[in-house]
């Protein structure tokens, strides 16, 4: 099932995406939703971030073709041999499916990283990785949009992670998906620049959920970026950026300077 | 004035604190508001953390007798020559006046550490040092509690700042005050552990805002810690520990460990 956020004229609904149109329903995503009757073509809704977490979490450098870059770029040896969580730092960075990727003037080199998310869908604290599935509604795509030349290296990734829109999840979130078999493409202005297995990643999504879970309380909502693989690039204004996951969809989002 | 946040019953709040009563208001407190007429003593009202933030942020150190400390434990030499935001990674860690402190058992080094807070008032981005004072609303008590053995020294401080119950704030937003001529004093358990002068910040609250909003939009009810003074020490659960602010009031919280 396909789970999207979505709005149309002022208001915002949830619906299920089935082919060109989505379903609207009305109640909980995360505890029990009903169907209105109403279904829209997908071309005319808007469609959002597909939740509005209260924690936006990653669970640190998690495929082994992207630690070196991870070390080089953070100043942290070590990434990726166990799992080291960080936080977007900024619930402005959160947005949707063609939603403009802001390039701020003193940015210097702003990369794409394309990673599955994962979607939790119920509280959880002290969790085991066992238990961790229970507790996870889905799966979407997302771009950790990252400043590499210096940002990294500010006490917190504040303004390295954390500008606005530089979260972007979506389409929507796909539920009943093998994380570990997913496969993913990165596409720079229609070309393919990273392809990537999720099953490559060091720390599985359970596992992920669990460590973080020892530490936080997870909402429904939270959104956990896994990690990027491969060495990512630069984007500039005027790129077109496009995520995409099997099973999934893609997530497509315009890069845009930022108007001063 | 004095304006809190409160519960009584079920029923979040808001009124101004005069004397030993709280005066219910409705309305926006960052636009316009009425007295509704009701009247309550605040020993019967529960004090709520001021505001419900989308940022928690930091100036970075602050104070010139706190920076070889700040050096020590993050390290990243340099801190406080520059302003040097920070985010608290987790809105979880947001709460008020006499909740708990939780400790959870892999904490080693827990300190407080006191600090002024600013609460913005109005949306801004981009906004020079001289306007900035138009978007602050009032001023606030505030504990950036911290691990300091080794979780400073993760990516981003997601552990050492952002757990849940280490941003107490509180116990109310005073207005109209001149944030260079207030002083602080910090007590553990009665006893006066440090006392200081806002004076002695090395950026003063308007520049803070000012550059953090040079790259965030800052919203009403955002929180900008100003950094601690001192040489900060550890808590341990069963103390009790006040942060004093003059013309502000005292946001006093327990330390409990948390219950796994």
């Amino acid at each position: 099932m396909r789970i999207a956020r979505f709005q149309l004229g002022n208001r915002v609904r949830h619906g299920v995406v089935e082919g060109n149109g989505i379903r609207e329903i009305q109640g909980s995503i995360y505890q029990k939703f009903n169907y209105t009757g109403n279904t829209y073509p997908l071309s005319q809704v808007k469609l959002l971030a597909p939740t509005t977490p209260i924690h936006f979490m990653a669970g640190g450098a998690n495929y082994p073709d992207h630690l070196a870059q991870a070390n080089a770029t953070s100043g942290r040896p070590g990434a990726g041999l166990s799992i080291r969580p960080w936080s977007k730092g900024s619930l402005d960075c959160v947005c949707g499916h063609e939603d403009p990727i802001i390039i701020p003037p003193d940015a210097k080199e702003v990369h794409w990283e394309a990673e599955l998310v994962i979607v939790v869908g119920k509280e959880c604290h002290r969790v085991s990785p066992e238990d961790a599935p229970r507790y996870i509604l889905g799966y979407t795509c997302g771009n950790d949009v990252s400043e590499k030349a210096s940002w990294e290296k500010d006490f917190s990734n504040w303004r390295a992670k954390g500008m606005k829109n530089w979260g972007p999840v979506g389409p929507w979130i796909a539920t009943d998906v093998d994380p570990g078999k997913l496969k993913g493409v990165l596409r720079l202005n229609g070309r393919v620049e990273h392809e990537w297995s999720c099953g490559d990643m060091i720390h599985d999504c359970p596992s992920i959920v669990s460590y973080i879970s020892q530490y936080y309380t997870l909402h429904p909502g939270d959104l956990i970026l896994t990690g990027a693989s491969g060495v990512t690039t630069a984007m500039k204004p005027g790129d077109v950026v496009e995520v995409e996951i099997s099973e999934i969809g893609t997530l497509r989002n315009p890069v845009v300077a930022e108007k001063v």
